[in-house]
């Protein structure tokens, strides 16, 4: 049982793009109880991508290639695989036709080097491809069993290929792998099907990592699940994956959820912790307002890379300088002058400010020191205040972050934002729960 | 000649993170002329990494190893290289030393654990690791040689560990490479120097990569260099290596910088867009202010990211709402009514709307259709509209990028915004040159 990847292009070993199939593969063989043995980068040259086959091929097991699928003169793939197994290459007329009719569908005549995507090792089950032109394909090896009355007694590997480029890789991998895996004897059907545990991936926001590890490792059915975080600064993705106690998953998952309480904002891969904050404010029949001093235009940013964001958020106001506070939000020069900019009582007169001229229901006003200079000794570098104005009346508290470079520090402060926002939103108490 | 890459964590083969130190190799390697064989990611076990050293040690050459250097019980690094090249693990004296006095600069006790820090393969040279504790090190396989009189007649391998955080491994790579490479007889020091080729990194924004090349393929010298584009969406760092033809490479740099003119940005690995938008602001001694509405606040989240922005930014008004337009930036409801949100007519009262609120010398405003909803015929998702505002007057453009996705419409919207502040401070014509 193993599972190698290898990926094959020069860009890859030149600099020019960075290696990330092998990471999504490996994700959803953990994901399925499985691990990835080995990763292979190799450039685009034949008698490597040859060699590469031959050292890795260990039946039984499957071996996953993305990349040299094109049209190009560099692209080996094919031809490699075809040697390693000692097979010619050989035309699909029905993958041609259909290559033929796409390029006729979009009023395109397709260039004769484009026919090689309709060439395989011969014996390769075409692998297809919903996200681009080029079908990938999987070949046994050895092709030729030395029991012909019985293959099944030849122990064999499985050579899949797909093309590189990320988007067509992701999409026919998760298309494809269940039943690849079967048929490489990785696993048979029933295996998997029972190996192919329940998993779920819970989005968190406002607790280190360590600090979650330590709540996790006290709970009662803790050993009852595999468990894996991936931080994803300042967010965490923790995956909970079910083990042969489907009862003990149930119960940590019920522990899990309410151990960690607010901070768990969503669940799954596509989710983001601005679209949970737009989701609580349409939740609560709120638009919002904001006003930015030291994350200049990020807390904006976040919430308006969520489609449908405009149906909550009225506006932005990045007030960087004292006399935009003044004139766009109305904050009193003299109390800029007496509390200074970064003061709770600066960030209410700015939440309050920018809901009055909005006309939002509910603000949120960041002000605070990004640093590298503007730091006092009452007032270090990372000091930041958040103000929320609602119907309920105006909220601040003053919180630090230090020993953050001046980009994660924004995206921190950004990210407390939003909680703070989410939690005013659902009408939670304000302040985070011991 | 031959230098390969062997990452070593579990880590990396469960989609827990992804493998970059291998990138940060085989751009040192092809700025030196040179590149980088092979990548391989193997599990924290002893028996993979000694096989993969084995496998890979082809004298003569260089084994880059990243990972597996901590000090708990799964970082099998040194015994495994000590286990390939046939000696023992023993500890470096002065390196425990310097351990314990780093600790105790800052007042803590070291744990006994980290005491594995200062161990390493008998016969190893210790590389200093000036970003973090542990040290990495090389050594000669095999290490014993054959012809004791005349070392030098048997070819050998350096094999060279370092940390595998991303930060300390990229570090000490650049420190301690070349002496590596010239040590590994890879490249003799003097060959080395004559292959340290000049290599420039141009940063642009504002030509598609395939235009860039049909420039650049056009232009008398363009054999005499060695190029790279590297694109980083939706910007593109293009790399300029001399080859043998030193006045070549003058001559084509030169060239290169006439054909992109005000595309090219600024140099190096560490420049940013948003950075010379705001050196193009301070040289004409202007301040800034930003109208957003498409592009949601990543205008000002871009400009600060950059220490010092405050300098030049005084205000960005993300008004995402109509009601917003009106309130903060006085756009006339009539004007909002008769030419629609997304109009140059619209961004122009944007313009002005924030330059006249902030008194900032120079304005900038966006308004576009994001999508996926909002498209009309004459106004499809993907259009935007640009306007300027200074002492010279008011201008604007309608624009238009189509089949991105939101977030790299969002992207390409705030880059050509920066460009047009850019222009408008450097005092160029308005419209980019044909």
């Amino acid at each position: 049982m193993r599972v190698v990847f290898v990926a094959i292009g020069d860009e890859l070993l030149r600099g020019e793009s960075r290696e990330g199939n092998g990471a999504v593969l490996a994700d959803l063989l953990t994901s399925r109880g499985l691990r990835l043995a080995q990763v292979r980068v190799v450039p685009d040259d034949f008698a490597a991508i040859s060699r590469a086959l031959s050292e890795l091929c260990e039946p039984p097991g499957l071996v996953v290639v993305s990349g040299g699928l094109g049209p190009t003169d560099d692209d080996f793939t094919r031809q490699a695989v075809a040697f390693a197994v000692g097979v010619p290459v050989v035309c699909d007329e029905d993958v041609l036709a259909g290559l033929r009719a796409r390029y006729a569908k979009v009023g395109r005549e397709m260039h004769p080097s484009n026919a090689r995507q309709a060439e395989f090792p011969q014996g390769s089950q075409v692998l297809a491809n919903e996200y681009g032109t080029a079908p990938g394909f999987a070949l046994r090896h050895p092709a030729v069993q030395a029991v012909a009355s019985d293959p099944e007694r030849v122990p064999s590997s499985l050579i899949a290929c797909f093309p590189g480029v990320p988007r067509e890789f992701a999409g026919m991998l998760a298309d494809h792998l269940d039943r690849l895996l079967a048929e490489a004897g990785v696993q048979d059907a029933a295996t998997l099907a029972k190996t192919r545990r329940r998993e779920v991936t819970l989005r968190l926001f406002g607790i280190p990592e360590s600090d979650m590890q330590g709540v996790l490792t006290g709970l009662p059915h803790y050993r009852s699940v595999a468990m894996r975080s991936l931080p994803t600064f300042p967010e965490i993705r923790l995956k909970l994956a079910e083990l042969d106690d489907a009862a003990g998953y149930d119960a940590m998952l019920a522990e899990t959820r309410a151990a960690l309480g607010w901070r768990i904002y969503g669940e799954g891969d596509h989710d983001s912790h601005a679209a949970a904050t737009l989701r609580a404010l349409q939740a609560g029949g709120l638009t919002l307002a904001v006003a930015e001093s030291c994350t200049g235009g990020l807390i904006g940013h976040l919430l308006t890379e969520v489609p449908g964001a405009s149906a909550s958020l009225l506006l932005d106001a990045v007030v960087y300088a004292n006399s935009a506070k003044t004139a766009v939000l109305g904050v009193p020069e003299a109390l800029l002058a007496s509390h200074g900019a970064v003061s709770e009582e600066v960030a209410r007169a700015m939440a309050e400010g920018v809901r009055h001229c909005s006309g939002a229901s509910l603000a949120i006003a960041t002000t605070g020191i990004a640093g590298p200079d503007g730091g006092t000794a009452s007032k270090p570098v990372g000091t930041f205040c958040l103000a929320v104005a609602d119907a309920r009346g105006t909220r601040s508290r003053q919180l630090s972050f230090v020993g953050l470079d001046r980009s994660r520090w924004k995206r921190v402060v950004a990210h407390s934002a939003l909680a703070e926002v989410r939690r005013a939103a659902l009408g939670w108490a304000d302040r985070p729960p011991p």
